[in-house]
C-alpha cells in the first residue's frame, strides 16, 4: 500500500458501536494549498478497497478539482489498509479482533482532521463515489453547517436491503475458504478472495458492458482475462479481514441513524442544507439510480443527474471516458453554483 | 424428488460434447389427452433446478394451458435429479464423472419423446421460463417445421457473457467448500450450497423487490428469514453435482451453434418460422429484457412483450400474481393466433 500520505493520530477514538481505537490512525493526502480565508477546501473520501490514489483521476490542472484553486483532502477509509485496519492494528484489537467501524466513525475522524487539524470551518464541496458517497451523505446530514456543496456519485444515503444481500454474498464467498479460519488465518485465504472477486465481477459493470465486450477498452482481450486480470488482481493483494471490515462499514451505512434523526430517512435528508447534486449511474446494479433519485426528492433543492452508459457502478471509477467527462462537468457545475453562507 | 412421472429410456444416447448415456433417461409428465389428429400438443420444458411440478401453476382448467383442450408435455431437464443426472447415474458416468450435456442434447431427447413416442409431427406451442426459454428457442431454431408457436419467457436464445459471469460466481461459491472435493464428496457440501444460495439471492429478484420488502408476500417476515427460508431451502436438498451439471448446460446455451447456423445468431433467429412471442421481465438481472427485445428483431414476425414489475427474473415462477396473470394472458393470446401450416 501507498506510503506517500500523512497520518493524523486520534488517541482514544471511541467507536459508535462500542470499542476504542488506541489510537485511530487516519491516513490522508492533500492536493493544492489551503487559502488564507480557508474557503477553498474540498473533502473527497474514497471507495471500498481504494486508497487516496483512487480519486486522483478527478484532480489536476485540467480537471474539475484543480489544485491551483482548491485544497483537496482525500481521507482513507478505516479498514483500507492505510488508515487503521485489521491488517495494521497490533493485538489485541487487530486482525479478526478489529472493532466494527461505521461511516459515522469515519466522518467523525475526518471532522477532527478538517476542523482541529486544518482549522477549516466550512467545506466548499464534499464529494465521493460509492462508499465515498455514503460518507458524503453522512457529512451533509451530520454537519450541515460545514458542507456548502455535496456531490455523491454512484452511491446512496443508506445501503439498501438488496445491496446488503449483494454484500452478504461477497462475505459468504470469502469466508467459505477453509484457510480463512474465522479471520485467524496464517496464510491469506486466496481461494476465498478469488471467489469474492468472481462474485463481484457480476455486479461491478452492467450486463450490456459484458455483452459489448467493453472490457477490451480496459486492455483485456477475453472475458477470462478480465475475470482474472482485472477482478482478481484488484482484490488478491488485499487483506481478507480488511475487506470484511470495510464491507461491514458499507452494509451498515444509514444517515437516518444519525443522532436526532430517529431512523427517519426523510427527516435526515430534509435536514441537508448543502447544495446537493447526486450522480447515480444508469446501469448501476447495486446502487441503482432509483436510490439517489428517490433521495434527491427529500433534499431541499436536491438534484439527481443520471450518468448515462453501460459501465454500471464502475463508471464512477474514472476509467470510462464518458462517465469521467460527465462527472467532471457536474463537479465544475456545482462548484460554480453560488451557495448561501452557513447560518 | 418426485416419482409421479414417466420415463423414456434412450439407449446409447450420444451427446453433442462427447460421451454417451447408456441409457439416457428422460423423465416427463403429461396433462390432458392427445387428440386424434395430434394437433393439440404443447411442450413446456422446465427451469434450472426445477422439475415437472414447477410448471403446474400455468396448467389447469382455469389456466391458459387447459388440459381439457391441450395435451401438455413437461420434460425434465437432464441434471435435475429426475431425468438422467449425476446423482442418479451409476458408475462410471455418475456424480463427478457425469458428462457435459447441452440444451441441444435436451431438445434431441425431447424430440424422440414427441415424435417416436407420441407420434406428434407438430407442436401447437413450445414455451418455457429461463432454462425452459433456452430450450424453447432451441426447439424453434432446430425444428422450425415442428413448432407452430413459441413463447419463451424470462430467457434468451443464448446465454450472454454477463449471465456466464453470474453463473461462474455460483460455481465459485459452491466449489470452494472443502467438502465438495472436486465433486467426489462423501457428504453433501452444505456450506457451499448455502454460499451458492446467498449469491443467487442477489440476482433472482430486483433491487426494488428487496427495497419494498416484497418477500413478505411470500410469507417471510424478515430479510434473514427470506435468505434462509426461501433461498437456502430452495437449493439445500439438491445434489451439488446436479446443480453444477445444469449450470454447465445453461452456461453453454447458444442457438447459433445449431448445425448449419455457423455461429451466426441473426441467421439462427432468422430461420425461426414459429409465431414467436417472447416475454422478458422488466427488472430481470441476468436475462435482462434487452436480450429478448434484441432477439425478437431478428425473428420474422417476432414480438417481445415486457412483463412489468419489480419481481425480476422470478416473476416467471408463478408466485407473482401480476406476472402470472400477464404470462397467462400472453399464452392465451398466442394460442388464439392463427398460424400457417408447416411447409
Amino acid at each position: 500500500m501507498s506510503t506517500d500520505h500523512e497520518i493524523l493520530e486520534l488517541p482514544g477514538f471511541a467507536l459508535e458501536n462500542g470499542g476504542t481505537l488506541q489510537p485511530a490512525r487516519l491516513a490522508y493526502q492533500t492536493y493544492g494549498r489551503l487559502n488564507s480565508s480557508k474557503t477553498n477546501a474540498v473533502l473527497f473520501p474514497i471507495w471500498f478497497a481504494g486508497d487516496h490514489h483512487s480519486n486522483e483521476w478527478l484532480i489536476g490542472e485540467d480537471r474539475a478539482l484543480d489544485p491551483r484553486e482548491y485544497f483537496i483532502i482525500v481521507p482513507n477509509l478505516f479498514g483500507n489498509g492505510v488508515s487503521s485496519s485489521p491488517s495494521n492494528t497490533p493485538p489485541p484489537h487487530g486482525a479478526a479482533d478489529f472493532p466494527a467501524i461505521t461511516i459515522r466513525d469515519n466522518v467523525r475522524a475526518q471532522h477532527v482532521l478538517v476542523t482541529a487539524h486544518f482549522g477549516i470551518e466550512r467545506l466548499a464541496l464534499v464529494l465521493g463515489c460509492s462508499m465515498g458517497a455514503l460518507q458524503t451523505y453522512q457529512w451533509a446530514v451530520g454537519h450541515p453547517e460545514m458542507v456548502a456543496r455535496a456531490l455523491p456519485f454512484c452511491g446512496a444515503p443508506e445501503t439498501s436491503p438488496h445491496n446488503v444481500v449483494f454484500l452478504e454474498s461477497l462475505r459468504a464467498a470469502l469466508t467459505l475458504d477453509a484457510a480463512y479460519q474465522g479471520g485467524r488465518y496464517t496464510a491469506p485465504p486466496l481461494a476465498g478472495i478469488r471467489a469474492f472477486s468472481r462474485v463481484y465481477a457480476g455486479w461491478g459493470f452492467s450486463q450490456a458492458f459484458y455483452w459489448e465486450e467493453t472490457y477490451r477498452q480496459l486492455g483485456f482481450p477475453t472475458l477470462q482475462d478480465f475475470l482474472t486480470g482485472f477482478w482478481e488482481a484488484n482484490f488478491i493483494d488485499q487483506d481478507a479481514n480488511d475487506l470484511l471490515a470495510m464491507l461491514w462499514t458499507w452494509q451498515h451505512a444509514d444517515v437516518s441513524a444519525t443522532p436526532g434523526m430517529e431512523g427517519d430517512i426523510k427527516r435526515a435528508l430534509g435536514s441537508i442544507t448543502a447544495k446537493t447534486l447526486a450522480l447515480p449511474a444508469e446501469k448501476d446494479l447495486y446502487f441503482p439510480p432509483e436510490d439517489e433519485i428517490r433521495a434527491a426528492q427529500y433534499i431541499p433543492g436536491g438534484e439527481a443527474r443520471v450518468i448515462p452508459g453501460i459501465w454500471g457502478h464502475l463508471t464512477g471509477g474514472g476509467a470510462d471516458p464518458t462517465g469521467a467527462a460527465f462527472i467532471d462537468a457536474a463537479v465544475r457545475d456545482l462548484l460554480a453554483t453560488e451557495v448561501a453562507d452557513a447560518k
